[in-house]
């Protein structure tokens, strides 16, 4: 069976499908154009360039089509980069699909709905229950494919309701630990924490933002729809205004987006439970990469840092 | 006629009617209960001390209450301090009320009112219009009196109208020199960016914030309620989202408060007519307590700096 | 049974033991001494004036002593104050002793000692488990009785230990959720990150900062010792500079005290472990101090933040 | 009549005149030279590339020169560049003028002069008003054609005197709204304030820095030369002191240049003026390549902001 | 003879003469005036109360006035206070003079204008040496006996030539280490660099700012009169600008006043000495008050830092 | 006799023996392999580009090689590069060694040896002094051959020690002026402070960060060892802890990597002197490279400034 591009290694020659997630038009020094293309499928991502592009490659090979290549991979500047030696466009007969060649979370689609919705089945409180449930019945589509973000953590298929439903199994069992926490309004912040990305990112395969996401931002489309939802829902109880103020406050400082920080204990936990998964999730990732005794690429999303792997980790 | 407190200096003996702010009880090093009032009429403000303060004393002279006093005024660490000799509550007869002793906006709120729909009638985009309208129908009994602040600038009656009215005034003029400037988007950001402090702040007489307030803030609160005023008049184009985000981001930057910086053209000269009249407010009531040759005291929302009044400013 | 002073409100008279925490001297504005007193017992603490205070009383009422008192609770600048209307040394009679007026752990001594056990016996790694069991020996006597701070979280009697086993439990909960993370590296970080403040704080009663510990800080103190435990059990693998590593990078940035960040990935996780029970531990002891419906005082070491409770909170 | 190269767009051949900016020499892959070249005219610029360049050309092609060039526009890295086909140097026959190939304020040279004479006539403090025109005489060369930043804000023929004659005019505006700001201090400053860029900048057509510029900058330089004019005039009224303040406190805060903040009312307006005009002129430009429903490029001087172009702009 | 205020401790009755610094007139909780006395001598300063003070006691005792004082020296919050007994002016027949009781440099006026002069001679570069000249002439009189600062480092007589000189001393001996520095350069920095310091503050007995000082600061007021006398020295090559900057960039960052970076390797080392004997002096004040074993109060120009004494000092 | 790399400019051919610090593979746009090749010898360094690398030239040209070259210096963005046209490696006879063509300090191993001896033997706490020699006889071999850094400032051979010794002569005139300095302290203090270097850094030649170094740094490695050595002597007064904090907080800031502040004055003197002599060897070698009249290239280690180098310098 064929290999996924996350199996081959410098100087290996890759013969098989992947999609292309972007493609960009360049002229080279020698006039003639080249194509730089971005592919990706469930194993990893590579860089590619084809040179010497016709004007028919260039609207060929464009974003989201999947396609089959023959290509060397080299090293450029420190990094894998295929060039390409044949390639050309899936075919019906090929039998291949997109969604074949996207990331997705460790844990199936319809596992995650289960856990989410016995987490759900778990509160006492009415209006929050209430209000949370009117959420995950009208973002039933898209709650369980998109995302959490368009790059670093849970940035795969089914990556939003993936970080939901961890967060929940952390809260659950901080709540063992400090019995004092309101589990419900914690439930209920780490549900609708991040739903607002539903409207923020474009979707599922090229994931961008959309100008309403850039205007306002998932948090303030969020805090918007809660009072929304409450109202059709007539509930208007304290409730309302704690849940608005956890999911404004639970990037946890104004210089990160939430424009009052965490001003209510579970509103703090819940920053930082959230601060756990991401971390863990980019960490897990970039480990995963890495050989024993060497450190990974630096991570962005953590301040550049570039972590050690032990080399004593797997004594245990 | 009787002079206001702001007509005295050190050294007077004040004997009139004045408004109660804040009271709060001591005990001295005699062991004997004292009261610390914080007097306020039109013309200014004072502190005092009511020395062997008596259990009635502690009941009678409560905030929101006018009194009739006698008292000498003396400095203390550098300030203003008045030593009560004789207090009492103010009664029917006497023919004072509350809203004697509470400073007013220069321009009276008929005034403002008239000024304000003039503004909303230079206006031609329908959405926009229909949106402003709406507001000011809803907030019509609290818009022309409440303050634009607890402290800072604009503390007073009316004081939110009032700023509402001075930015839309710079407004016009600068789409003179501008013209390019959208008129129509700037005059309903100004319009609407402050009056979430409706709901933010507690009312007129002693102004402190909400739980709402504190725990979601007035941007916050505004962002929602444009959504749900376009909502229930059917207004779903572009300018709700653009008009949530001039609120939003009227603050300029995330540590002041906007989670979105400007991002549109007419909110970053919202952000600079909200500076400036802010800014000219603060200096000019700061300046008209200053002599010239000398500096003002130092002016905590400018970065604690101290003015200094040139002696050259009236030859002109 | 006498109540404590946690148990008294403003208009009290308190008529009973308490410890003194510091003791003051002073001069009123008649020129006579007298004392600031802070007392303290197991339910609270208070501040208290002894006026006209003579050379004996000055030389008698000093730290860490026990004394019976008669004072009336009074407000001073919006917190309690008592008047101390007699006071007198506890006497052996008296039948109390220091340790009854110091506040403690919620789980007792033996229990602490008995749960860091159990998790040491869990770990693995022979190399960590040695260093680990090496430390808990040689600081006995200490490791259970002293606070963990000076003031902020878990300053009291086993606030140390009480600290090391709350996050021992939160650790061994994650890597049930994650169980990649590595929990022996997790554990020996735990127990010895804070163990450096054996030789930073003074004691258990009047706790402040030794010479060394100023100079150093628990830290690097604690990073010097793994390194010399190391050596005389003869360990030298990685381990030891990974561990090193843990208890360096624990503060998470450089303006917190880490003079390396977290590079490491459990290294992360026990810096977010420790920010979640040092946090949750100063949220509950102010909202144990707070009504439904009302805000804490301001939490100094939560960037000043005062923290709402909610009113439903008990409705679950 | 030929367009300019504004008016071109991805795909196009141009043909026509164009003035070069900076000529940068480099060695291709193939070991050959070629030249990176900055084009520019009137409407817009553009980056070219030379391959294969000779001695000759690289002698022949270099700043301050216009050409004739035939070039196809393609795309690099997401932004326009030439390749060039053919190009020879302008001759006189040709009838073109380095002057033709510079942007220009939109008001013409004379107007400016016109309306800062104006302004200046308007001005009463005789102090003020002699040390202004004693600088505009003294500069009246350079004056009304140095742009006012070599980029970023009014980076274009007569820009310098362009950015104040609409300070000026926002001024005169802001003083109708504002009549207690002393109009003939905050005029001179105006019109002084960014004087010494004449002195930091080199030039009007490659504009760089000057050795003094940037060991001095053109804040401290006008400081040291307002005084030498008054000392020439023979004025030590307090009105020099205070119009150096202004100048040197015009950029508000230390870290932007001012080593004093504006501590003078008419100066923190100041301040604000020169920040609205520099950010509309800088919107203005970048919205102009904008199409409606996009964003603007990422803006260097304005935070790295992209800004978007609302759809209704045009409806109004 | 009479010992000095720094020669006593608390428990102390002070007998002999001071100069009062400034004097604050307050009410007492009893409604009467009292003044509190700032007292200096030669040796040390001290707070004190004179408690009942009639009308005539406030005109008497004011800034500048020496005084007769018998008193006792109390502990008020942790520092030493002088409770008043008996006070009186000093007359012409006690025979003491203010300048008595001011500190002074630990070198005295004359040494100290040799050893300026010694420098000067040293210089071999004839602009700098010229500018260098005219400034010790123009400002003869003030130069050695101003004080560096109001308060911090050199607050004493004749603190800025001491500053001054031993600066000149330190970059001798750093020229020896590192011979490729310009001394001439140095030289020149270091004797300007805090020159205009003598128009900034008012005066050597009660040090303030004058308006000048507050609005300009003594760096630009420098720089600006650099020019000016190198104007009427007909001096203009490049030693003008770069000494310009070497006083321009003394204090080393925008946010310390300078708002250029040094950018020329002498200005660099100018501001690396400035620093060195600034530090020394204050830490040197600081340590002479502290006991070895024992840490010092918190001084504000050092980031509020508290240094301790070592033991071992004194052993060498 | 061949002159070296540092003697030669752009437009000349260079033919002789160079040191390979570091090789990268590359793939140009045609497909075919290349070198990037970075040479050094003892008077400069260069880029190179080897086109068309065959497989062996892969395997032969590799970092710590030493090849005799033949090239032609082009200028490439602004910096010099080789282009090369024949590249052999070093053969026996050649009689060229890889230490002939590192930087090496200006003064030699021997001398530094003996000046450093020399201030060991002026050092009279006999604590202090042994700690001292016990390390100096520890690191004999690698602390006179090792860099300061791996860049930055006294990155080459014995540079570590150069460092050292000039610091210990800035030390010594300092005292001069500062007779209250602890000589002993600082003299201790300056030859320790970095030599955790040793162990931070993986070599001579070939200069990167070891696994311990990453996590830990050279400070932590330090404080840990000096208390290593001092057991070992049977040391522990207080010149132990001093002198660890002279270690620990040599970088002055916790920004900076100190997680202490200097809080005794010799370890505030520590650093001053540190920062002295990194900055003026930073800037020495800048300065070397730049033409009087011109600019510096940009200082990464010093905020990326630019210095200009003056006319007169030569003057003197």
């Amino acid at each position: 069976m064929q290999k996924g591009i996350g199996n081959h290694v410098i100087g290996d020659t890759f013969d098989g499908f992947m999609l292309i997630k972007t493609a960009t038009k360049g002229t080279a020094s020698n006039g003639k154009q080249f194509l730089t293309l971005f592919f990706v499928d469930a194993t990893g991502e590579i860089d590619a360039k084809l040179w010497d592009a016709s004007k028919e490659d260039v609207e060929t090979f464009t974003e989201e089509k999947v396609v089959k290549i023959v290509g060397d991979i080299n090293e450029f500047r420190g990094k894998a980069q295929m060039r390409i030696k044949s390639i050309r466009p899936a075919q019906v007969t090929d039998g291949v699909r997109v969604s074949d060649f996207l990331e997705k979370s460790p844990i199936d689609k319809e596992m995650l709905q289960e856990q989410l919705m016995e987490a759900i089945f778990e509160m006492k409180n009415p209006n929050l229950q209430r209000i949370v449930r009117a959420f995950v019945k009208k973002y039933h589509e898209d709650l369980f494919i998109y995302p959490a973000a368009s790059k670093n953590h849970h940035a795969f298929v089914s990556g939003l309701a993936y970080h939901i439903v961890t967060m929940l199994k952390v809260a659950k069992q901080l709540c063992l630990v400090y019995p004092e926490l309101n589990k419900d309004l914690l439930y209920a912040g780490i549900i609708l924490h991040d739903i607002g990305k539903l409207h923020e990112l474009t979707g599922v395969v090229s994931t961008s933002y959309t100008m309403e996401g850039t205007l306002l931002g998932h948090i303030s489309l969020m805090v918007t729809e809660i009072k929304q939802v409450a109202d059709e829902l007539n509930i208007d109880g304290e409730e309302v205004v704690i849940l608005q103020h956890l999911v404004l406050s639970h990037h946890g400082k104004a210089e990160w987006g939430s424009p009052k920080p965490p001003l209510v204990r579970e509103a703090e936990i819940l920053h930082l439970i959230d601060q756990i998964d991401a971390k863990v999730n980019m960490l897990n990732r970039a480990l995963d990469k890495t050989r024993p005794g060497e450190f990974t690429e630096r991570l962005f999303a953590m301040d550049h840092r570039s972590f050690y792997k032990p080399t004593f980790e797997n004594d245990e």
